[in-house]
Formats: structure tokens, C-alpha cells, sequence
């Protein structure tokens, strides 16, 4: 299998210098973030719906109720496009103009298809659920029969894809350097805060490790 | 001006009852973001872009180079779709199919339009900026003739949009709440780190109080 997730449509015009095909650089972004952004068509219009994902190898998975747009969309196999972005930072620059962000996004271009054999079904979403949260999945009800049917299941392989990488600090004109004022990165990131227990329990359970050093860097 | 963003298009059919299409509702969410996933189409391929955004009253602003694929295929009146999301938290259930997640989301639909006359433009830079970092633009060099030109700055009127909310707890099957698993909500949020100078100045102008007490939520 290629490294390189290459194709005409990947190529990065804009900033090439931060764009990469690289399988394993794109799957690293992947596997930190764990909500994308899903773009489809229809009737002309494009929809981009926010969804968990999770990745087996060089396939990722979506899930969701058979009855919603999007699944139903594409599953048709309409062309599809994944995002995920990752927001690492501001970059405040010297000037307004060179102002930035730090981030890591990985666009995925291609086809979804259903997963139709069950047990390719329910690794799907055990690969989905572990992805968000590792450990969970071995603590709690499996989906019954019932809700296995309910749940759709759709695989976008991994084929035609790049990433794009901004880090660092601010890049200002040359003379602009000795203008006063603070400059420099303002880090960003996703944390977790204090745990919220369901108060339909009786708080007599103690809280596991993996949701108590919970945590997203990869 | 009517207070509801509700159209055929913009009806929810999933979860109806998460869905709002209150325009204070909306713009309190797309001001708590900053960085939104734009939905293009070229040649029938949807292209989903992470970008900043800003927003005047009800208009909201894109900018970018001139040269990019995105703005280049918005300023022609194509079908536009932008989405903002908030994570903010994970619901663990007791079975592995209650599992979600609280969020807050916007999705625009609409055509944008490019912004030419150069008073708008500056305005519609300086709302980017302060919507990213209040304060900021006080502090650095203005845009100059030059970077003004290079910049391309797209409206897009809020007129057909939607919000989608999670809140609260689990909500488990009747038969589900002995399993003795811990359940509840594990709060997400977007936090600071420390600050990080640019290492090409003197360390010697101090931080100013907005990037101190930076806090996105409104």
C-alpha cells in the first residue's frame, strides 16, 4: 500500500509548505480528534453535519440513525468529504494581517459505503466508541440485536487525503519587528472538567481511571 | 426582521427537540466559536475548510486569500454551508448505545458574496479579529493598501440557519440504570496554556491583559 495519500484532488495549492500526504502523519491527527465534520450534497446544496468517527486501520467509520440525511445520503455513495480539526493555538502577530492560528486538520475525499455483515457492524462501533473513549466499551451493555439494526454504519476508506500543519510562532514583515507590542502564541486546548455523575445514580460506583485521567493527546 | 432563521431547508428532522431556530440562540453560539468548516461543491465533490469567521449584526465575514479554491468558488454565488461546533462534554451511558455527546452547533445555509467596497472590508476585518481576540486590533499595525488588496473578504447574511443542543445527563433504557457502571457527563472545554513569545523579540513588552484573561466563553 502507497504511503502517500496523494491524488490531483489532495494537492495543496494554498501554503503547500504545511500541507502532507503522509499515511501515518494524517492517521495521528485522526486519532486525536474525534468529532469530524462531514460535507455532502444534496440537491446542489452542501451540508456539513458534525459527527464521532472512528478508524480501523486504513478505514474510518460513522455511525447514526438509518433515518438521518446524511447516513441515508451517503450511503447512496455520494462523494463525501471528513474533516478534522485540531486547534492547537492563536498566533498574534505584530500586524493585523499576519495574524494565524496552529492547527492540524486532515481533509479525506472518496465514497462511504454500508456496513451491512453484522460483526464488521459491531466492530465498527466498538472501534467508534473506543476511539472517544478507551476502557468504555468492555464496562457496559453491548448493543442488543434490536439496536444494532437501528444503528447505521457507514466505512470511508482511507485513499485520497491530506493534512495540513501550522505551528509556531508569528511570521511579521521585517519591519515590523520593532513594533511594542506583545507577540507570540496563545497555546489552545480540548480539556476535560470536573466529572458530572448522572443524578439518576446513586454515586455509589467509583470513578474508572480511563474516564479519570481521560485526555486526548495521542 | 423575523426572530426565527427556520426554513424548509433548515427544518431538523433528527432529534427536533434539540433543535432551535432562535436568532439570539444562534448567534450566541457563533459567538463563542471562532473557527468554523465550510461547505463547498466544485465539480460535484464537496470540500469542507476550516476557517475564522466574524459577524456583524447578521451578516457573518470569511476572509482569505484571494487565490484560494474556497473563496474563489464562494465569491461566484455558489451554495455555501457553514457549520460551527461547540464540544462540550461526553455522556456516558450504561449501554454503548445511549453514549453522546453535549454540543452546541450552528449550521448556515446561503450563498456569500464578495465584499469590495474597502470601508466594509477594513470593518469586516477588524469584527474577524476582535471576534478571535478582542482588543487585539488596537494594539498592531492596521492592514495596509496593500494587504487590503491581497485580502479577500466574503459576507454571508444570516438568513437560514439552524442550532442543534445536547445537554444534561444519560438518558439509559428503564431495564439499563442497575448496571453498576459509572455514568454521567465529562465536561469539554477550550482552555489557554501559558503564553508562548516569539523568541525574535526582546520578551520585554509585558502581556497585555486580554491575553491574560482570554477566555472563550460568552
Amino acid at each position: 500500500m502507497s504511503n502517500t495519500l496523494l491524488t490531483p484532488r489532495t494537492r495543496l495549492a494554498r501554503y503547500p509548505d504545511r500541507g502532507s500526504h503522509d499515511r501515518e502523519i494524517i492517521h495521528r491527527i485522526l486519532d486525536e480528534g474525534f468529532v469530524c465534520h462531514i460535507g455532502f450534497v444534496v440537491d446542489g446544496q452542501p451540508y456539513v453535519i458534525p459527527t464521532a468517527y472512528g478508524r480501523v486501520s486504513d478505514d474510518l467509520y460513522l455511525h447514526g440513525s438509518a433515518a438521518s440525511r446524511m447516513l441515508r445520503t451517503l450511503e447512496k455513495g455520494s462523494p463525501v468529504c471528513l474533516t478534522v480539526t485540531l486547534l492547537d493555538g492563536l498566533v498574534l502577530a505584530r500586524s493585523a494581517f499576519h495574524h494565524s492560528l496552529n492547527y492540524r486538520s486532515v481533509v479525506v475525499l472518496g465514497h462511504a459505503s454500508l456496513v451491512t455483515d453484522p460483526s464488521e457492524k459491531l466492530a465498527a462501533l466498538h472501534a467508534i466508541s473506543e476511539h472517544i473513549v478507551p476502557g468504555r466499551w468492555a464496562e457496559v451493555r453491548e448493543p442488543s440485536e434490536r439496536e444494532l439494526k437501528a444503528a447505521a454504519v457507514l466505512k470511508l476508506p482511507l485513499v485520497e487525503a491530506s493534512a495540513k500543519i501550522r505551528t509556531g510562532p508569528p511570521a511579521d514583515d521585517e519591519t515590523d519587528y520593532g513594533i511594542g507590542v506583545w507577540a507570540g502564541e496563545l497555546p489552545l486546548r480540548l480539556e476535560t472538567g470536573d466529572l458530572i455523575p448522572d443524578p439518576s445514580s446513586g454515586n455509589t460506583v467509583p470513578v474508572p481511571d480511563y474516564l479519570r485521567n481521560y485526555s486526548r493527546r495521542r
